[in-house]
């Protein structure tokens, strides 16, 4: 899916399995990515030290880290002093940061702003999305037409593309193709409390559905657990 | 104009003259307001401190400073090292800060859904708005529809309203309705190179819209001039 002339995109890259998956593809269909990672003072920085090690593995042009003291609005697991839940339960769980991917997205789309890039991918899922209510197909588009009315690019009448090629895939097939495209699990992380050297709990709810995507495609789990 | 059950709003407060007016105007309809300011690595660290100042003098009830570190993805005149312009120019000057207002109202969403607040102010103007296209009403209509699909208050079935008191408003009815509401100018920085002390450079863009408008209104210009 090689494309005929090379256009720019900015690829929002966690260091987690799935957003790894993303710049994988994006390459593969002839992006050139500047790779942007936003380090929100969440509780595991070591996945920023992997986006740096994956945008490199995975041929990213650039590599930016915002940095968001989201901290100051509180609300979240992940920022905050609660304990990360272990159980799966009904709803939106208490690990979700509020509007973030509004977030994410406002700041990939000033980053494409300024790298001329008219095209912006994020790992969003809406099979495990687990309740969080902005990574439904629903809020893409709306946040797609919003690119056109807020940037001087739009104003000039050039259009956004929001890519999201996971958001229909189950853990396995992220897995499966992410594979296929040479994607190195071990250099990712997916754990919401990784210690410093980037090894996973294995017990929260997002070492939970990692285990279970690479029992389910049938790939050994490369993951270090403490 | 008090309402009946006192409500929550979260007010985007830069420090600047038209803020100031957003956050008196909230207050004057009675909601209990909350201050959001936004330390995006600009020059004019001096509005961090008058927002502080006009958040106590005005009746916020709390006031959070969140820091996002925009230079990490460039373009605009106001965090790079290039001059700022003292000419007014055509079409969208180079001041703008990339996807500026989707990542304000990112953070104000971010911290209302928190507050259990449902109002966000924001001091855009589309009279005297220089060509920033994320100042117009469409914009603003569109952030709006956003909202709902992107929080979990959202998806429970409740509103969000985006509130811009100024949008239509001359500089000079700005100012005027501001003072009949007890705003104290002084306290205010619009300058887009103020110094360490708050004080105005006189000749940018944004001292020139100022100075206009305390003329037009017939108001003594109160701002502090190096």
């Amino acid at each position: 899916m090689a494309k005929e002339s090379i256009e720019r995109a900015v690829v929002l890259l966690s260091g987690g399995l799935d957003s790894a998956t993303v710049l994988a593809m994006a390459r593969d269909q002839g992006f050139e990515c500047h790779t942007l990672s936003v380090d929100y003072g969440q509780r595991h920085r070591s996945e920023l030290e992997a986006s740096r090690r994956l945008s490199e593995s995975l041929g990213a042009r650039s590599h930016r880290v915002v940095s968001v003291d989201l901290r100051a609005i509180g609300g979240s697991a992940l920022t905050d002093d609660i304990d990360v839940p272990t159980e799966m339960g009904e709803g939106i769980p208490v690990t979700y940061v509020p509007a973030r991917n509004t977030l994410m997205l406002a700041l990939a789309l000033g980053h494409a702003e300024v790298q001329a890039a008219r095209h912006l991918f994020i790992g969003v899922n809406a099979v495990d999305y687990s309740g969080y209510p902005d990574c439904r197909p629903q809020f893409i588009a709306a946040f797609e037409d919003l690119c056109s009315l807020a940037t001087k690019a739009g104003d000039e009448g050039q259009r956004f593309e929001i890519h999201t090629p996971l958001i229909h895939l189950s853990k396995a097939e992220i897995i499966r193709q992410g594979t296929a495209l040479g994607v190195n699990y071990a250099d990712t992380i997916s754990c919401y409390q990784a210690d410093e050297q980037g090894r996973a709990c294995g017990v929260c709810d997002s070492c939970r559905l990692r285990k279970a995507g690479f029992e389910d495609a049938g790939i050994k789990d490369p993951t270090r657990y403490v």
